[in-house]
């Protein structure tokens, strides 16, 4: 018999979740010594884990998982996240933007409201070209996504080359070359000292005027200044910003009121507990069979 | 030497671009007693027929062919329309809607002016249904793209089940059946006596009210009375029109300030003259060898 530790402010839905397909564990919400499994969000986990005597293995309930990564913690314990629920969250997230920018969903709503009738004139993703900074399986997904629209795709990252969907990759030192002639630029990338800042003055002056930036990885990846200047004197079309240095974002911040940029609060990639529960479940069936877990995350490499 | 009658405010695009294809060709730009073949914009070749003795072939840059159709104007030529092109193009529409409404997009926009940073719980397209009024080659491409994003598609039409995208098909006399569920309603249908006033007050009362309807084929389909009683008493969610009975909707409309309805101007399908030149081409070298074209209008039918 398992004891299994759920963490998260869903707990309700994941106890039902799990002890409808699990129903030979124990499932608690506060830590208890012989407590080998935990389940649940990252930040709450990561203030429980000197509670954990016996923790062998954590399923985050997120794709980041960076309040466990702190060097100060532990870090003697396998530790899972969700990132292979997330491709098709973010994907649809990607392309809602991409297509109210090309269908200028704004506009019409403006012109709707001045009771003008207008031809505007709207585009196609047919045939443009998306950059993406990262091409890990979220990444994959938005790759698939705009191979669907019909879209030429870029994909810059460390080493793997492993995504069909993928036209060319680019590495390290190619990142001018990549950016240029770019259409519409994503970034996917987790927060780790080799992507701190890489969405800088000099990637931004590389991008074409009518490029649009969106940012669904993590804040730290962008330079914001840089990048409220590039809105402010026209050097980029627009930018859909889901992530943020520090967050929430403090009220005297500038994004809020930068040109043609647009904010969403975190709200990228919701996680729902049916698809967090079946990560979890098969995960725990191959822990009990004593075989490698989905999703490990690596703690130097912090993703 | 074929004479062929080019009638658009786009012409100088068409000319360039067929002159590169079909160099033989004498383009003209102006009505000629000896003129056999046109291509243009239905309105303004429906001015024109009376001037083109000769007249034997027509190709609409347009989807709907309606001006041509008038009863009164002669049907003694061969009419193709541009429907092959469209089915790309309104998908990107369609989804562009359907996805804003998933990750609540204006919700945010406006959450963003009011400086708050708010944790909106959206919502997916995955599993949802979506359910077609009209499955030919456009309702076709947007079954193709709703199966694409994982969801389960209906389909209303007359006769035809031949696309492979959709999951179950209703036919006359099965309309509630057919709306009993739905989370998105698209109509696609075009103007003819059976398609007139279909979306009526009984329809829109089987739909569930999170419902949302999107009109991109024709605005007579549409009781506009019933839809707008339906979403001022919220008995549908909103509703995405591109198209209307009258067009540019009049000033004293109730459209313009309907609650949850938004305008789009018949826009949803640009037209765009690389796309059609290319249709054009593809059947003029059909009509050369004396061979069937494609995309050829049934006069009575309508479509």
């Amino acid at each position: 018999m398992k004891d299994i530790l759920i963490l998260t402010k869903d707990h309700k839905a994941y106890r039902a979740l799990i002890a409808a397909e699990l129903p030979e564990v124990n499932i608690f919400t506060e830590p208890m010594d012989e407590c080998e499994i935990v389940l649940g969000a990252p930040s709450m986990i990561a203030k429980e884990l000197s509670n954990l005597p016996n923790l062998k293995w954590v399923q985050s309930t997120w794709a980041g998982v960076e309040p466990l990564l702190d060097p100060s913690l532990r870090h003697d314990y396998i530790l899972t996240n969700a990132r292979g629920v997330f491709g098709g969250l973010m994907s649809e997230f990607v392309f809602g933007y991409l297509l109210a920018h090309e269908r200028k969903i704004f506009e019409l709503t403006q012109a709707q409201q001045r009771k003008e009738w207008k031809h505007f004139l709207t585009g196609t993703l047919r045939g443009k070209t998306i950059g993406l900074l990262g091409v890990g399986s979220i990444g994959a997904e938005v790759a698939r996504t705009a191979k669907f629209f019909n879209m030429t795709i870029r994909g810059y990252t460390r080493s793997s080359e492993d995504c069909e969907f993928v036209d060319e990759y680019f590495h390290v030192g190619e990142l001018l070359k990549f950016a240029n002639g770019l259409d519409y630029l994503v970034s996917i990338l987790p927060n780790t000292k080799e992507t701190r800042k890489i969405v800088d003055a000099e990637l931004l002056s590389a991008l074409p005027p009518h490029c649009v930036f969106i940012n669904i990885g993590r804040g730290s990846a962008v330079d914001e200044s840089a990048l409220v200047e590039a809105l402010e004197s026209d050097k980029l079309a627009g930018a859909v910003l889901d992530v943020f240095e520090q967050e929430p974002l403090p009220q005297e911040h500038p994004f809020w009121t930068t040109k043609n940029l647009q904010m969403t609060f975190h709200t990228s990639a919701p996680s729902f507990p049916e698809d967090i529960a079946k990560v979890f479940v098969e995960n725990y069936r191959l822990h009990v069979e004593g075989k490698p877990l989905k999703y490990q995350v690596d703690f130097e490499r912090g993703y």
